[in-house]
């Protein structure tokens, strides 16, 4: 097998055979195929995509590229969520606990990661006391008997997928649906998760821009996860503006143990209860996305879903206390209001620029090395759609400086107010089970 | 500017500046853009195409890649011929003295080559004494004289083009229409040509399997000329079949004698009186096609096409008297001939397959390092649509070997005999003046 050939295969829109996909990635990845024959196949597939057996194939190439996490010491149906991204998303803080009060096993492997604000591992530091050293033995004990535990990255996992990322990003050929969806669910899989739920991001915040796009990769990935034995289900939500009010680590911790209680924003409360339908579902606890959803509404509201993050902080070595006493959580030295310079409603939060005062006041990474500061961050008071008078907050900067000018002109700039009535967005736009 | 941004731009379909174009191929030939950013961007644009403006500045950013033969101490519109390739294609050796005659100035650069049989240089080594080792002054101070003379190829012209053919070669992306013409032309203006009048071969023995691609070719030729000062015509012929008779080196030799005395072969006559003609005009030696054709035809009938021929091989070392005692030439040992198995018609030579057999009797280079033997080869006794009665020889071998059972078993499964009339292929397919 030559690889000039399988590109001018590909190239010509015929669909490879699952050896020569595995031709390919092992080659790619042994390093026998170099970059400049990968990118110009890469190209190829850009243009010509892949049928769903090739994307499962791939898919399937790179999770056994590298290491495998071995979950069967866990009981039931292991289902993970994954969401593309966006600002102010504290979803995975409000859905373990959530799901897991239900029965569904989560064992989460999260990272740290660069962005806005830090990822869940960041978040949750900023509890005192937790930590994500868990031994196999001491995560998959806690996943059997509290049904949630949390450790950090580990193992060379997918390493096919990192060496095609790399190269992807300097020959534009990242926005290809066929080479983002397997890229995901390789490292969902090689996580190893039995059955998927994705949450995919629509909208100037998120990496689809359009609906139509957002569609189309939850398809692909949907079919990734037929295609390779592994239940997957998908929406598809706004992120127009952020998600729910808070952005920054302890400001997001504080939503989630405000959402677990029934208090949380509208919004967030909505997209965890129906991710955590579909995970409940796939994780065989309920037969209907309905029937989840009530059990998930009872665990709110008898305050199980609470309970079970307080055990779960409290075994990760956290101040369970902080369930009940946000004070507990750091604080900033200072808050300031960005004020609406006029009434009327609000009519845009670029979430992108909101993201990047969060980050400018410290609660995100720019670099790897960069230190984030937990405490800082921002909390919106409208939401798009709201009306708002003429000095009223639009939302609360929390910083450890009074230097702030530069977060507070870029949310002055990028929270828009119309002097018309503007509807507020369609928060699920679409559910993809199958 | 950003190499990755640029692949991108050409990846969604927009038109690159010049000075984007410029920094593609200046920072690919210096080493500053990896292959596998530019593979990726030759890959978009195999999809993608490229504009007129955008193929005229590739081509010149390729011939600004390294030296440029300098031709201006030679007097008149230096005008050049290039022949896409095909089996049996002896036109160069007979333009040269044929347009030469007509005042036309034809300063040569060719080169060895790989192939069925060896390059131009190669066929006239057949003649004893002849070379190509000329300084530029006796180079150009002949062409003043007679018009004509030859050299081999010197200097380090279009590295561009060389390290790109590399890259395409390894990556799928030789067969895309604005990079075969732009690496075309920039060779030939490169050279030094002033107006360049393009053979594009189609059919089973050419490089363009359909006389549409072809025509595509031709036509982005004809543009690229257009676009960078260097008038340019084409014309489409057939490659279905060989072209004239012999098919090897010494054999082509008194082909394109013979053809110059006005008794070769119809079909390699033809063409070169119509590549001629254009050749003439762009010379600025006749006002249209038709006159420039009569000035062809007369320098045939008078002789005065071979005597050009005669004194331009005296005047670079080799033997004059060949052009009127064949026997001068180079000799096989052995002749076998190629009998038909049954009466008919020639339907088919299949091009490539009769040049393999030339090959395997020693005509061409398989490697930069085989030694050319400029005896051999063979002389086809039947042309498409000619009636042919069992028995008849169909071809002659010529060989300095008994052992030519591989030729001649190539030769007899490759001239097809039918028993319907088959019409003989249209030679000229269409000529494209703008």
């Amino acid at each position: 097998m030559r690889m000039v050939d399988l590109i001018e295969k590909k190239r010509d829109g015929v669909e490879l055979t699952p050896s020569e996909i595995r031709f390919v990635i092992e080659g790619y990845t042994k390093g026998d195929i170099p970059d400049y024959q990968m990118s110009a196949f890469l190209m190829a597939v850009f243009f010509e995509d892949m049928t769903d057996a090739e994307r499962a194939e791939l898919t399937m190439a790179m999770v056994e590229s590298g290491d495998q996490i071995d979950l069967s010491a866990i009981e039931g149906i292991k289902v993970d969520k994954h969401s593309t991204g966006g600002v102010g998303d504290t979803t995975t803080l409000v859905l373990g606990p959530l799901v897991a009060a239900c029965g569904v096993p989560v064992a989460k492997m999260s990272g740290r990661g660069l962005g806005h604000t830090g990822g869940t591992i960041d978040k949750l530091e900023a509890i005192s006391g937790f930590h994500v050293e868990l031994t196999p033995e001491q995560f998959a004990a806690q996943v059997n008997e509290l049904k949630l535990a949390l450790v950090g990255q580990s193992g060379n996992l997918t390493p096919a997928d990192k060496k095609l990322y790399a190269l992807r990003d300097v020959t534009a050929t990242v926005n290809s649906i066929p080479l983002i969806a397997s890229s995901i669910m390789s490292k969902k899989i090689a996580a190893g998760a039995d059955a998927i739920v994705l949450d995919v991001k629509t909208g100037d915040g998120a990496f689809m821009k359009t609906p139509e796009d957002a569609e189309r990769l939850a398809r692909a990935m949907v079919g990734i996860g037929n295609g390779t034995g592994r239940q997957t289900m998908a929406i598809i939500s706004d992120m127009s503006q952020p998600l729910g009010f808070a952005i920054g680590n302890a400001l997001e911790v504080q939503e989630a143990i405000d959402t677990l209680k029934g208090t949380g924003p509208r919004d967030l409360t909505e997209l965890c209860l129906v991710l955590g339908s579909q995970m409940v579902v796939l994780g065989g606890k309920a037969e209907t996305l309905d029937e989840a959803r009530g059990m998930l509404e009872e665990a709110i509201a008898s305050g199980r879903a609470l309970e079970v993050f307080r055990q779960f902080v409290e075994r990760q070595g956290g101040d369970p206390r902080i369930a009940d006493d946000p004070a507990l959580l750091p604080q900033a030295d200072y808050t300031f209001e960005v004020q609406a310079k006029q009434s009327g409603w609000v009519a845009d939060i670029i979430a992108d620029e909101v993201g990047t005062a969060a980050m400018l006041l410290g609660a995100g990474r720019a670099t790897k090395e960069s230190e984030i500061d937990l405490a800082v961050g921002l909390m919106l008071r409208k939401k798009v759609g709201d009306r708002v008078e003429a000095g009223e907050s639009l939302a609360t900067i929390f910083a450890n400086t009074e230097d702030v000018q530069e977060a507070m002109k870029t949310l002055e700039e990028n929270i828009i107010i119309s002097d018309e009535n503007v509807p507020a967005p369609e928060l699920i736009l679409e559910i993809v089970t199958a």
